[in-house]
């Protein structure tokens, strides 16, 4: 039986402060749910008495039946000469409601002294006493020691006795921060070791890459006996991010023998740190160790040819173990249980060796290679699906569209129009609207022209338009527009690609107009 | 005096195996002077031989006046059972003219025997044989030992063998390559010091990330005994990446008490990031150690709080260090010299207190908080000066312009028209092109109106387009374009931002049209 690292994900807190991140409720939750499907051990939120956003995410999680996961609440100490049954932080930390509370306090004598100003003495005590009031709560309490590797180097004998300070409080484990992630790997080593020799309880290692270290001075920590490992799932955090523990849980399960997670999930990890970087609206680094769009990519003469040869040659773990794939090969099978999951559920007679299961996944490959990802739009996937088996009837067809945009400062607001045609059964319909750019003005007349035939879409709107730049095989660059629609029963996503944003858009936009539509028609006739 | 330790950028040549990378010879000769002027010891390009490209960019650069670097030509040993004399590649490697060669042979036997598939005694003469005919041609020989730390754990003996093959040739340098990059730390470590003690000469490092380990390994290869560091200077590489030398340099120099490049060199690292990132058109990651744009942006309300006590609290350099600046405080000086540059350029008797100097401070942070970016764009901040100064009278105005754009699918090729209306010194002159996109069409519609008053325009066409969506502080998202215009005489770049990519490319193509004729005009005046 290999050791247990237990993983801890700040996706939602320490990652949320990451720049131009923000989360939605709905958001939060489907990365908790993510995290929860890949077997984290731990997912750290923020404090619901910080803001109201924070406090109404802990209101409906908190009864979520979560598989693998404990939800944990984050954190300070009592503020200083403050009771801590009277601190008002303190107290909003306890109504989350969670079972494990993260406290974090300061290691660093100089934190101590000129940022929150008091006597190292009482910070000591803010520590205990916190420490010790959710301990008699019931509550699991991890304890976060910021700026300890600084603090260990300006002042050792004081920063181990904020530690012994949270031991006597009764904290289950002592997790040692390099918050500023200036700390070298060696250096870790040595510190961490020191600490797990010391205290002998659970140790814990919370790094951030101002050094680009985090993940090796995490491993390093490891090493040294620390079984709790804090970061954030692809790596986002304030400046340079915090430890990606994609990169982690990939190096200490396949390499170093340890357990993070069920075993069966670790073929899930490119998926989920897709689908995390999707929601977050943040471009995943094609070259991410492990999961990146490139990580088993081949270029090079040689290496294609090593690799034809030998796959260990040029690469140093298979990609399927990660749920990765080698992208050279086109003949190599991208996403195969996914098409077949898909397939099964429109047509369950069809297997695995059929004829549509081989085509699709050559469709899969070709749009992959266009700049498609269908992992956070599995609608999308799913009308590819039925056109190619025919279970779908055209609910519209779109006979053209004409744009006009003018420039910005001669006509204000409204700077661009749109007309459209379509037919529906026969009939035509023509229209236009005005919008706040092209997108959006084709958007209103495509809807208009639709409502007139299928007054329902009227309860569909759009929650989301997410575009981004994509680098695909091929010479132009492209841009991919995801859009999130809602009819408040249900939300579901669909993706375009096109060098033309404009079309890109419009792909997108009927996936997710065809969907509605079509959930519709089969809830009518399951009635 | 601290010790040296050489840098070795192989951006060029292991970088330009990076997925969607690929470099023009001007490209590639931008970067050589960047990491010339940074200081780096040595820039690697391919082999002459393999493509014309690569043999166009020896012969332009050869006589090249370097003030730092050396450059060095890359290529393998000689093939098997052929006399080195006579091997073609081996030939070609020395037609590049370069004083510095680098050879890469095999160490790793399963190499030998199933890759290239000859015994392992000829494996060892090829490495002998070649570096010698390069010693004996009067080079410096660098010799890379590919897949070394595979080769090791596979067998020691045979491993270290080819390393004394190449000493035995006279190689100047044994550098050791985890060419998988799938090594850790504390490995990488314990056999770069086995192989430093064992051979007594110079030993470089030659790490890929696929672990997320690259900088790591390579500093624990400097730690063992490695004087030379092999990378890429943003760590772009096939699949993961090559380790990244601005990391690299910065961690060594500035932590480590190193010599890596000139120590006035350090406040332009980040700049030079930024340069090459634009060049290759790559997004630079913005959370980067020390050159991203984040890797000193605060956003935590404490770490502000924090960094506005002391900075050292949450930043774990000062960002000046290496020209990076802190983002939250709006006060900071972004730019400052370069800013006084350009105005000394257009106006010498402006000083550092003069107002304009600090309005001009004041605009461009407003217009980096909006997404600008002008390392790579050096004319549309020339420009913006000029503006701001009231050096400049306007050569046109646009009065207006229109775009239609139709679907694809019905208009076939050319799917948008742009109409457009300007004004010259009371003249008006309206016209309409079509073009392959609404951006096409709009730029061929603006030249044509300004062409009849300015037919000098003709000279200058556009030669590279980029956009990027990118991610400001405000809440909708932008795209950056960046156009670069010649007119055979010159090269110049300019940018646009904005939320509609039709009126940020507007704003790009406007700056580098009423350049050129700016340039035209002053140039006649010199006369």
């Amino acid at each position: 039986m290999n050791k247990e690292v237990k993983i801890f994900d700040s996706f939602l807190r320490d990652g949320a402060q990451a720049r131009n991140v923000s989360f939605s409720i709905e958001d939060k939750i489907k990365i908790l749910m993510a995290l929860d499907n890949l077997g984290v051990a731990y997912v750290e939120a923020g404090n619901p008495g910080s803001n109201s956003k924070d406090k109404e995410f802990f209101e409906r999680v908190i009864n979520l039946k979560l598989k693998n996961t404990k939800l944990a609440a984050f954190g300070s100490t009592r503020r200083k000469e403050v009771d801590v049954e009277e601190d008002e932080n303190v107290q909003q930390l306890l109504s989350a409601g969670t079972n494990t509370i993260v406290i974090f306090g300061k290691s660093w004598d100089f934190h101590v002294t000129d940022v929150i100003q008091t006597s190292l003495d009482e910070n000591v005590a803010m520590i205990q006493d916190t420490v010790r009031f959710f301990k008699n709560k019931g509550k699991e309490v991890i304890y976060d020691a910021e700026h300890f590797f600084d603090g260990y180097k300006s002042n050792k004998g004081y920063a181990l006795r904020t530690l012994q300070a949270a031991k006597d409080g009764g904290a289950d484990c002592l997790v040692l921060c390099d918050t500023n992630g200036g700390s070298f790997p060696d250096d870790i080593y040595d510190v961490t070791k020191l600490v797990f020799d010391k205290f002998q309880i659970e140790i814990g290692i919370h790094c951030h890459n101002d050094t680009g270290m985090a993940e090796a001075n995490s491993l390093m920590a490891v090493k040294a006996g620390a079984t709790h490992v804090q970061g954030t799932f692809i790596g986002i955090g304030e400046r340079c991010g915090n430890a990606n523990l994609a990169t982690i849980i990939a190096n200490l399960q396949l390499k170093k023998n340890y357990r993070c997670i069920p075993k069966e999930q670790m073929a899930h990890l490119t998926e989920t740190a897709r689908y995390v970087a999707e929601i977050t609206n943040m471009r995943l680094n094609p070259g991410a160790p492990y999961v990146g769009t490139n990580a088993f990519a081949h270029k090079g003469g040689m290496h294609i040819d090593g690799v034809a040869k030998a796959s260990n040659s040029f690469e140093h773990i298979s990609p399927e173990l990660v749920g990765n794939h080698r992208t050279f090969l086109m003949s190599e099978v991208a996403g195969k249980n996914a098409i077949l999951k898909m397939l099964k559920k429109i047509d369950p007679s069809i297997t695995k060796t059929s004829k549509e299961a081989k085509e699709l996944i050559n469709i899969l490959k070709e749009m992959e290679h266009d700049g498609y990802q269908f992992e956070a739009a599995e609608t999308s996937f799913e009308m590819l699906v039925r056109k190619h088996l025919g279970k779908y009837k055209p609910f519209f067809k779109v006979l053209y569209y004409r744009i006009i945009e003018e420039d910005p400062e001669s006509s204000k607001e409204l700077s661009a129009s749109a007309m459209i045609k379509i037919r529906v059964d026969g009939q035509e319909e023509m229209t236009a609207s005005e919008g706040n750019g092209p997108v959006n003005a084709l958007d209103k007349a495509l809807r208009k022209a639709i409502e007139v035939f299928y007054p329902n879409l009227k309860e569909m709107k759009l929650i989301d338009y997410k575009v981004r730049v994509i680098d695909s095989g091929a010479s132009a660059s492209k841009v991919r527009v995801l859009i999130e629609s809602t009819d408040m029963k249900a939300n579901w996503t669909t993706v375009g690609v096109s060098t033309n944003i404009i079309e890109a858009s419009m792909l997108a936009l009927m996936d997710s107009i065809e969907y509605k539509l079509l959930k519709d028609e089969e809830e009518a006739g399951n009635c």
